[in-house]
């Protein structure tokens, strides 16, 4: 038996474009020899569809979909999955399904029982856990199909009571196959590989499985999927961040000599770097836009996101705007503009003084008296917000935000100000990865200029300010972050650890008060295991820490 | 048995507050000679902690302060909510639990069955469902403890496949206790005491109901505890949006009289109004500020906002901004100052002119020979959002946004402008129904300017605007806008109750497309069945509708 994974960027509910991919991948693989093409989890509507599961309607158009796709599956069968309506009264009135299709038509539904529901998942919001399990029989083998989760059960500390597996190898399957979607951070890899080989292990079968690939707004899937031989062995691994289709003959899996040996993986910065690339490219692409706008300062968090932009989609689509304040240093303009040079991207100079001036005038009578201070910065800030969304609203451009994930956990930043944006780019990636960030950038030549990585970290909304002026040293402060932040570790447990006690609360207690700025930020493209959004959800007037 | 009831406003994560709170009620019940306290759902965090219960820490802190608790527990017993670990291996961590507690030590631990995952609520995503139940014995008689949706399953398409009840009733107890912790909207009141009452008819037993009062963030809850015979008739109802103690002799609740009966129930928009008070109040108690900035345009969205603020911090804390520009009207200074004599408020005056100038000039080669048109309306918005924000910055005081909830579904606001702010005060009362509140407000003497009530609704960021050149009016609006938010239909749904083809499609398209707008607006106070914020998870580069 010939099996195709169809590894593909679906768009949430774009039910048009989905079919027609799906349509497009089922006639190629069946040029390409398949008996059966497999699709991921949720690929006629895409993940996460959140909300939209809730409109009767949407779930009639992806029925609809799925009509459409059968048809196209005569001499192919095909496995994809959707979400079906529960008919049975009691419990939730979704399952999250997959279709087994043969001769154009509907022969076995399947459905997700363990539905994760933790960090940047909803699945029980919407899915009723399935509770019944049974093998598909095609071309003399027994399939034993699951969906994501449903192998996701096997560790120290398992998060559900039940292991779908364990039910269906009762029935003697000769193979498993799992379709997913399954959101990329840096770590994700390794620990897909590790889960999926132990599932194969300890059923002792052969697995395929197909993830998705491809950004919805900020969850990026990296697609990677996989062959394993009933040893654990990974014999297949599909290309990361591309779509991609591959046929394999189960009888003949032992001859498949993966392309991705361990050693050679990729690293965990140039994979944060191509998941990056990919977010943008499909915000992009999905939201129909094709141009960027950022405020270029010179520093060099809006250096990368620069360089990034330009790489992502074209050079020509960026535009750069250079807002010099009287507190931008000289080598600030020098350096943004050496970046211009080297990327290639446009640039606009537009110095905000008049705009700061007419705003200390507005507010000279209610300010009377009163000394400069962080208000005065934030209007500098904010003045550039303006600039940027001027440039936004009258040439069609989306601005994208260049705020760091180490600023938005201290709050660090203005809100309406640089922490305006459509999509933060690099609001999951520590300060400290964003100078190995900057190296893999100029890996093959410098793009981001040296000074730009050398030079002291600044705002630049006062004379001489520094960013160590009012943070700890990023080296420590992103260590306590992640304890804090990836770990879950309250101030007792990361104080264990050796760090300086007053420090580790001012920290966690700046994290803490941030909450009700980070709630009005963009979404940021998420490359951690544990970004800000949805999958990190704090009370704003809570008091825990604050 | 004297059963009391303390219906208390606790602060998440304030663990010295809430033991302290409770500790006082637990005094006092005793004093007034009951036998049981019962405390809310997680009284001793409050509700919701969200993700706060992933941190072990914050575990361990709960279960301090119940030990707390318990100790204060002699010669009267207590039931209380708390978040627990879960001791095997399997499943998530922790229970949504309750503690018996008598003689200084918890004798009973009740664990919570049904997990609401839906709207505002994430339950399945930290606890793990009870599966074992077993009533509890006190002087004599048998208490079927359930915790909040425990009892919600009763219904004609009920969310899940069990009833913790029809397993309790099996071992004949004497009296229901529900321990809830169930959010306010306009319609809550009626359902929750339908609900309760065919709990108490199906089991044929009294029922005695236990809520939360107070506002966290953006979750309101209106207390209004009850106490059912076993007939389902209410024999009591506590006081709403107000914390409450009372104490009732279970062999006598025939006895006792209900002060609210149904016909008078308060109506929804008086119901909305104190709703809107008490979300004031605790963000400002609970967040640590006293005093609210907003700017007043002379509209009615910004009157209502202003009149709320004055009624529930002190006309003396709050401070309306007018900032005028040069398509302001003649009358909207007047109203706004009218406004501001009626409440007694502080405010400021500045015109926007010198700042929305300076842009224009900055921007002067960027858009040569472009028209001004939405870009230039947009600027203005915004700098009146910077002056609020120095204002903000400057004196500490609070921004209020003033959006209502028919701009913010089709994103007739500015992003960084008139959508600043802390906290939505109006963002979940549609402009109809804004009216009314309107109305409410001058029940007793005029409040809001009659004038800023009669005239047409306009922005006023170019001459001559009104709403209704950008928008369908408000009365249709509103009511595809319910059909689409709260009920949930998509577009086929609505045009066929009759409305115009053309217009559901572009409000539906207006409303999908505001996501990325909505996305970074302040949290707003809940007060429908369905709030724009954590109750509605939409993707933002979704096709569906758009």
């Amino acid at each position: 038996m010939k099996i195709a994974l169809a590894q593909l960027n679906y768009h949430i509910g774009n039910f048009e474009l989905n079919t027609q991919r799906i349509i497009e991948n089922i006639n190629l693989a069946k040029a390409k020899g398949a008996d059966l093409v497999v699709f991921a989890e949720l690929a006629i509507c895409g993940y996460p569809p959140r909300d939209f599961l809730e409109f009767t309607d949407f779930i009639l158009l992806c029925e609809e979909a799925a009509q459409q796709v059968a048809k196209h599956c005569v001499d192919i069968a095909c496995i994809i999955g959707l979400p079906i309506k529960n008919d049975i009264l009691e419990g939730k009135d979704l399952y999250n399904a997959a279709y087994f299709i043969e001769n154009g038509k509907v022969k076995v539904v399947t459905k997700k029982a363990l539905l994760p529901t933790y960090d940047v998942f909803d699945e029980y919001r919407y899915f009723e856990p399935n509770t019944q399990f049974e093998c598909i029989e095609f071309k003399g083998k027994k399939i034993a199909l699951t969906i994501c989760e449903d192998l996701w059960n096997i560790n120290d500390n398992p998060l559900y009571v039940s292991c779908p597996m364990d039910e269906l190898i009762k029935q003697s399957p000769d193979v498993m196959i799992n379709i997913a979607a399954s959101p990329f951070n840096y770590r994700h890899d390794e620990d897909r590989i590790q889960v999926l080989a132990d599932n194969a292990r300890k059923y002792n079968l052969p697995l395929f499985y197909v993830n998705q690939v491809g950004a919805q707004t900020e969850i990026i899937f990296d697609g990677g999927s996989l062959v394993f031989d009933e040893t654990g062995e990974v014999k297949a691994e599909m290309k990361y961040f591309e779509e991609d289709l591959q046929v394999f003959d189960l009888d003949e899996i032992q001859n498949v000599k993966n392309k991705y040996p361990a050693a050679e993986r990729a690293s965990d910065i140039s994979q944060i770097h191509d998941a990056l690339i990919m977010g943008i490219q499909d915000y992009f692409k999905k939201s129909g836009f094709s141009k960027a706008v950022l405020g270029l300062s010179g520093g060099i968090d809006s250096a990368i996101v620069c360089a990034l932009a330009c790489r992502a989609l074209g050079a020509e689509n960026v535009m750069a705007v250079l807002m010099p304040s009287k507190y931008s240093s000289d080598h600030s303009i020098k350096d943004a503009l050496d970046l211009v040079n080297a990327t290639g991207c446009k640039h606009e100079i537009i110095a905000i003084k008049e705009a700061a001036t007419a705003f200390d005038s507005m507010l000279a009578k209610p300010f009377t008296g009163l000394e400069h201070n962080l208000t005065e910065e934030n209007i500098q800030a904010r003045c550039r917000g303006i600039v940027l969304m001027a440039m936004s609203n009258k040439f069609g451009y989306i601005l994208l935000n260049t705020s760091n994930k180490s600023e938005c956990a201290v709050g660090y930043g203005t809100l309406y100000g640089d922490m305006c944006g459509a999509i933060g780019v690099i609001g999951d990636v520590y300060k400290t990865q964003i100078f190995e960030l900057a190296r893999y950038i100029n890996k093959d030549g410098e793009v981001i200029p040296e000074n730009t990585i050398v030079k002291p970290p600044s705002a630049e909304l006062r004379p001489d300010q520094k960013d160590s002026d009012s943070l700890p040293d990023y080296g420590v402060l992103d260590q306590i972050l992640f304890q804090h932040i990836e770990l879950q570790k309250g101030s007792k447990a990361i104080i264990a650890q050796g760090f300086d006690e007053a420090l580790v609360h001012r920290v966690l207690k700046m994290v803490n008060q941030a909450e009700f700025k980070r709630y009005q930020t963009p979404p940021i493209l998420r490359v951690s295991p544990k970004a800000f959004g949805m999958g990190r959800r704090m009370p704003i007037v809570g008091k825990y820490m604050a």
